[in-house]
């Protein structure tokens, strides 16, 4: 027997690319959508589908990380699931991490994060600005995964993290460079930086931070083509976000001491 | 105190680009590098660098999940960092998740999986090679995994998956479009479907199948361009593996009941 | 000295990359732009600048090629310029160079080769839609470059091309497939085939029949990335056209003779 | 009838992708590839086939524009097809068309361009160093285009092109900036700068000196993917040159004079 969606779950309705939605499950809830209306009934299970009152099917589904991440209420740019998805396997960040990330924005790479280290992990999530914090904190508490996360109203640039022994560290801010030290001072022999930022010179700087206390460093750009599989019409899709920013990756040395 | 690097535990040596090398720790253990012999010493700790005989500096690294993915013993094609990554924030799976792969393969993306779900999560890895079975099984307990990870050395399409209530299914075999309905029973409703292949064809027939079984059917093909940052000479890096397969996405559906 | 712009020459006027506009000079002639409207002056000359009512600087610049195709007046979908750079190299084609076109479209591909191939050459242009070819015989009228084409409307899946000894052909139609045939009649032995497709079902059509009337054949997929070069932020363009079509060449055999 | 091929004519041979040469044709010539030994007949034509002695098939074609620049005898790097392409229709150069190049290097784009603006055009190409000159120069008359280009060994930046009117330059050197004053001074009002440069740093550089003399200034960066079209086995190719380099265009303007 299928369970049953409880109040306060999230959902995806889904009727095609461009129109689907993430809403928190509630019972007679309606919802506008561009093909009419949608009336959430009770017992609804997730796999099956609905219609509106102008007979559009809508079907309810489990929201992907990515939904989480993407269709949160925003008030900054977000991470791209595309460049998110690299800093996961670059950084060695899996259940039970320990990472921190700098600023938290409107909480999407928090939330990847997040369901990526699980219950026995911790995000600690700094971010200065009290409204993009508030924001963020609602986000993941949405998300169902406070449990995970700690948030720090703070800039660390003054009074550093305060944190020790962490795996990785993740930057996502207009001048990532800045946090080098601090980031050195926080992480494990080894621990990881990954940041992200869209224009060539910011990664220039990060480099010449970096260069000294972190070892293999690296930069990659992700580029994600989505193909239209269709009858005689199979192609990539024509335009696309070709650009989101250039993924800086590094490992924490301890100083040079001859062996 | 730096903690100490424990006998067993896995490293990477790196010198450069082209000199990093992922070793089993074992104090007094040589290891030949085109740079020379590097003797492993006693009370070895992370971030820290040796050198070798012919006093060519190495760093000693924990290793990234994508260092544990690649630099397995290899037997089979196997799955690119770039491509896994999306397909973990696209199918939700996270700490805790219980998902299954099939093939093994050479038990690259197991890895990947096992790092992501944890303790609390659990792989079910099919192969009905038992040579990449042995060899899938060898590398994930190197990488301390084993934990998170159960075999099953049989060929679902003759038997099923006898698994029920899963999160998502990674398929990564020559004909993935045979495994869908095996896939579609073993999924709980809304689960993810996730498969990854290079030719285009492959993925038409993938689609056929999908079709009615599952929704939000959708192909993606992640391309990854190094980017070298030098000081006057930054550019991307010139010769890259363009293409590795396509990746393609959906979500199990019950059958259309209205409702 | 330099030349004045003579009336009935095409002037590019250039304020920046969003204010760009292509116009037939006279005397006296207003032209509204979204900047304000610019009073073509009495002698006018190339690398200058005038201004708008409001002030706006426009420069007065002579059209590139690219500029002579994309901005023709349009019915069809049309050429991409990163496509027709590549047809040039590939087919051969040069000053003198005789070739045949199908279909003229909105003449953007004639104009680009009637460039190329100059006075000594000719560019025969098919079309059966009336309406089409009367407008890319405007196109090219109003580019200067009639000397080098010569039009003609009829199929020639009906009647044939009525060409010989031609040096390339250059299809852009939805079912390229069907013109295979009459191509290899009309091409010298060796000449070459360009086709272009958004679909890769087309390319796979048109492969087939090309197989055994043609060699050498290949298909490449040429993707533009537009970089903005910005003290402190430079980077690719965010949203580009990512996919126009593939591009499919081969060069006619005879049938097989063994020597 | 078909014609014979002349003594002294390039041909293209070609078996295979991996097996194609570009030869000066001669009755009896043995050419040596590592599919076995081919013995030129008399009497040959474009569009047979002729088999070497170990029975291996290789067709004989005509070149293409890109053979006549790819396979010239190298002593430098050359500009690939893909880039060349974009250029010429950025600049607008055609049949008839006056341009200059920095530096010949081994003659590839020489070939490109002179085959572009054929007998009533020409390439003036300049080369300081002598060798690569001679080479150049030897390559462009195999390709049997000498009619169309002028050769100075000199160096520009001490004396000047010493040339006025020039439609578009073309700058592949490593200072591309340099050379900014000296094609300013050569242009025609509105004539075309382009130049390529594998760095970001060269760009910056040539947008600093561009700035003022030349309007309309953009770079490009063309990527070009080889697709395999097989019965159930389509996808791009693995392996490509993912950047060969920046192409920066610009457009001469006069110095600021109100109107």
């Amino acid at each position: 027997m299928e369970k049953l969606i409880k109040p306060g779950e999230l959902i995806i309705l889904y009727a095609d690319e461009k129109s689907e939605y993430l809403v928190v499950y509630d019972k007679g809830k309606k919802i506008s959508t561009h093909l009419g209306i949608l009336n959430l009934p009770e017992n609804l299970k997730f796999g099956t589908s609905i219609k509106t009152h102008l007979e559009k099917r809508f079907w309810v589904l489990p929201p992907s990380t990515k939904d989480l991440s993407v269709k949160v209420e925003r008030l900054t740019t977000i991470i791209y699931p595309k460049d998110a998805g690299l800093m996961l396997i670059e950084t060695g960040v899996g259940a039970g991490s320990r990472v921190i990330e700098v600023g938290s924005g409107s909480g999407a790479l928090t939330i990847i994060l997040a369901k990526c280290v699980g219950k026995d992990g911790k995000v600690y999530s700094f971010e200065k600005n009290s409204k993009f914090l508030e924001l963020a904190r609602k986000n993941v508490e949405k998300a169902g995964l406070s449990y995970a996360v700690e948030f720090f109203e703070k800039d660390p640039l003054k009074e550093g993290f305060g944190l020790e022994d962490i795996d990785a560290i993740f930057v996502d801010v207009p001048e990532p460079w800045k946090f080098v030290d601090k980031a050195w001072e926080s992480l494990k022999p080894g621990g990881f930086w990954a940041s992200l930022s869209p224009n060539i010179e910011q990664v220039q700087k990060v480099y010449r931070e970096l260069n000294g206390l972190f070892t293999r460093i690296k930069t990659y750009e992700v580029i994600l083509r989505p193909i239209l599989i269709r009858e005689e019409k199979t192609r990539p899709k024509e335009w696309i976000i070709s650009h989101t920013g250039y993924l800086t990756f590094g490992q924490k040395i301890l100083f040079f001491e001859e062996l």
